[in-house]
């Protein structure tokens, strides 16, 4: 490749902003050339306007970069990388699409429109081409795509190469969700300090909503979500970065322990194939020990992009128990969304 | 009451043993006139001998009380309360119910033996009387009565006024326990600092047997278990005290919100018409704010010993969901146990 | 007694204002009849204003009570505890003082004005008489008390003693202070959690010139600061509750551990003579063993008011090394401010 | 370099041997060979005896090493870099200096010997060579050198700069050490969640100690100690990895901000100019943010190797004030032990 594809980001300031920066810096294929932020920021340098919150240092070329206004107006980057709240991002991100932009939001404004695909490429890259029934699109050439709810991501990972081997017909799901996805101030440590918060607004109704589109199959230029039931229990816990989910499952085929497992190990996809930069090698990587998979110690494999799976053993009500991880800043959002751009860029849709 | 009945502790060092103490001090029926504990505690002092944890002061009295070697020779008190790992009170408790010792034991060595009642006072207090049927009572009235798991302890309460007004059929639950419930030193910090550990040894296991039992019937001198199902995903997470559980609930009838909140409030049972000093006004008691119950905020409710749920919502897939918190060490373990040792003298079985 | 005196609560929303009625609620001579929030929240009920977020329950009297508009306009209560940031005291307290009031304040914004007495009752009782300098109280017989800054008062309780028997020179402190000290929603859990943060703004300022003014005497109609060097050191901590401090101190006599430990398990005061509810039996309690104090275990002594001290032992550099607790939210805010309020009542202040 | 020079390890399955394997396992100039353990681990493969608790895979080379016994009979690497406790490394690593060995100490025991080095390469390099006058080089080749104890190592490293342009007389010091200081399984979780521990058995000698040994010259074949007095304060705290110190210092020369900072940010040294592999680049970094450094977020500045150190302000009773970070079983431990090793190679003692 010669020349890195420009790039912008949307609410860079914030915690899933940064993230995408933090992808982004040395990525192969893109360059982050824009960035926009709240009018609280925009015109300040980057590093005045963001509290920057990870562990590795503020590149100094973004530190010094210009925060823009978030709008369309007269910027080069096709392909816009969108971390903004869903109200923000119900009113900007359609801004955007309607004047060419390809809008890679993680927001979840529009996930469920019927136009708009919700992907993760591993599971439902044939979805992407909704692009093409979107008015934007045959405007002006934009369009948006989404990546899910941190919580259904790596969830939907793992329940994948299962539904696609044995089918599955209901799935019992509670989670312990790392703070970091509440955002920057996000949730007041006096509320979670040695606490569990057994509420998180929404939540529980996007997992299993947008499991279902996930998992479901394109019919024409609509997607028919699966026919398969989700009741999610939704739990905030005093964890940094990683989703935590206790998982029963009832399949509609038998499976023996051997052939889950070995349909989670086996489990590559297009991503793989098209040796997308951001795709792990193995998506999801079934743990044997029987204390695992745990936030501190399995979040980063695959580079945040792999999902972890482990303590499968029988349910008593249900066909099967597990545990499974992944993290939710990465995986469950910044990553999700480079790895739908890099996706795009390969299917020849940034043009 | 003119005098007070002198009672011992077994395992007095440890994590339960030390809220046997805090519990007991100036309790209105008891008094601590032993302690025993391991070899290597024996013939010190008490206060030389543990290493005191709990967020009140050790009592002088007890401080300076001579620890006494496991053994029932020649000790003083009948009601002996035991907090005993497994493997210890497998060997020790048969010991002093033989002697004719009344054993009150939070272990769950004999829990599940078929002549040991396994006792919530609130829930199945008739099933004291298999007693009777115990060697040791016929022998030289001796007997052993056993508490429930702390994870098994608020999820039952919350369950039997369900179970006796609609019937349960099904149970999920996933766990978010609290680090003393492993007893001290227990769980490293390392292991659970900014983490979640999914997988407590047997735990899972204990919580589905243990609550059939529980909810079972007396039938001529053993116990009929009930005919439910318990799925348990068992969780460790980074929070002191209060062990806090997701439930999704299959009724026999159905019920509507209100009446199930109204079962649980209402839920008033023997302990409380005896008006047993332990027993809590209100044993089960429904938060109504969206974000509760919390492990910080709600553990202490009913002096630690009420099940505290809320968040009830109808299920996708069984009828009802909700959340339960417990305070594990003491509803869960040295306020259950001392709860029994009273509802036993409140029974004449203590002579 | 025959009938209690009512008071006011300003800022009753906070988590200042929580611990006020709390302490509040049953006590012997005071009860809550007004309570004041920000605009935001007056006109509502207090159940609806505040975000209770103590661990015991919010008492239903209060939950129902209106809450007011922070303005003195035809109040009854001439006790008026304040729990305001800074900011909105500068403007509000004045206020109730001029109208009349005998404002009992915990903000900082009033503790170094020459006629404002910044009072410990334990340490500087005498202080309160700077009141009559007041114009307020020359005017109408309103006046003004403050408290110290959180992390002040359990060193200069600690200090107090020493400084009487032996002089203090110069004091070295490094705290380590609890989240519940930046109020709430306070410190973001992103920042704190398995982390520490070595600022906390103006802090070191506030401990190094109110310990000069708590520790100095009164000269005429103003306070002579004592005659001595602080140097701060001031750090956040993942603890709920609780200050600890690391402090070295050179003296101006010699004294031994045995002397300075005696100074402080007899210190006894005006509060202890007078019996003032809120005094605690030992405003400073010295801890043996030598890994304490530590805030869970011990914060709670003497209902949150005692400061407690541990490993006493030589300093290399100054006379000597120990480190000292206290309850940042009782000693150190809402249980200082009932102590002061006591103090005024026995001392004739409230007419 | 054609061939890698193979090492051994003592104590590989702690909490430091395991850091030495993640930092050895991708060493440009070291290959991992042998490793050994307790007897307890004996024999056993790796993964079998090393709970591996860090967040980076255990390398299944090494998962499928035996673990030998801690004993030097016939083994082939010269070099072997030591984790093991005071108490066995007493015992076992002159052992292995007697037999030829260069044992790379990261123990206590033999730090302060007369004939062993304490070093930090960017410190005191040259103290390498009391190696020539133990008796072990002069019977076989073996030798020992040690590295200091993790709370000295960050402060020593922002103290070296300062020592030599301006000379330090005085520093107190109150540090607030993570967790994975104290070993696995450590701290109980019971003892640190949402607490302070204000004592860490032995720290606050051996920082004292170390500290005068490290910044002191040769003079013959023995150190003599730098002429400064340190008072330090060691307390646990909450976090992971990385050691916070909030440090007063009195400098014999008067030194502007400006220039304390210029020595820090310019401060390089024997390693930097070596190229050694785990050198940093900069040693220490000053950061101007007022709230930091900050362990989650500081403690990998420079792959771990870096001091981190901010707040420079005057000190009310000293010269200077100021925060400083370190990563405790990097460079305060498995990498302080390398970088000696690597020291070691350059100046020709590996033969």
């Amino acid at each position: 490749m010669t020349k890195k594809i420009p790039v912008g980001i949307l609410g860079a300031t914030g915690t899933v902003g940064q993230r995408f920066i933090q992808l982004l810096e040395s990525h192969p294929w893109f360059e982050i050339e824009w960035l926009a932020a709240s009018d609280r920021s925009a015109g300040k340098t980057y590093a005045e306007a963001a509290k920057w919150n990870l562990n590795t240092p503020l590149p100094g070329r973004i530190a010094r970069m210009k925060v823009s206004p978030a709008a369309p107006d007269g910027i080069a980057p096709k392909l816009i990388f969108a971390a903004l709240d869903a109200k923000a991002a119900r009113e900007i991100e359609p801004a955007f699409a309607a004047a060419g932009h390809a809008v890679v939001s993680n927001s979840s404004a529009f996930r469920m429109a019927e136009d708009v695909p919700l992907v993760i490429p591993e599971v439902n890259a044939d979805h992407v081409d909704l692009i093409k029934s979107q008015q934007w699109y045959k405007d002006k050439g934009g369009f948006m795509v989404t990546n899910s709810n941190c919580s259904a991501m790596g969830l939907v990972l793992a329940l994948a190469p299962l539904h696609r081997r044995f089918g599955i017909e209901k799935i019992f799901v509670a989670t312990m969700q790392a703070i970091s996805g509440a955002g920057y101030p996000g949730v007041p440590s006096m509320d979670i300090l040695g606490n569990v918060i057994p509420y998180i607004a929404n939540e529980e109704h996007k997992m299993e909503e947008e499991t279902r589109k996930l998992l479901g199959s394109i019919k024409g230029s609509s997607v028919v979500p699966a026919d398969l039931v989700v009741s999610a229990h939704c739990n905030r816990v005093a964890v940094e970065d990683g989703h935590m989910e206790s998982v029963s499952l009832k399949l509609r085929q038998t499976a023996s322990a051997e052939e889950i497992i070995a349909a989670w190990n086996e489990f590559r996809c297009l991503p793989q194939k098209l040796k997308l930069p951001t795709a792990p090698e193995q998506p999801v990587i079934y743990e044997t020990a029987p204390d695992r998979p745990q936030p501190r110690l399995d979040r980063d494999r695959g580079r945040g992009m792999s999902s972890v799976v482990g303590r499968l053993r029988p349910c008593n009500i249900f066909d099967w128990r597990f545990t499974v991880l992944s993290h939710n800043t990465i995986r469950g959002a910044a990553g999700a969304a480079v790895l739908n751009g890099e996706l795009l860029r390969a299917q020849g849709y940034l043009g």
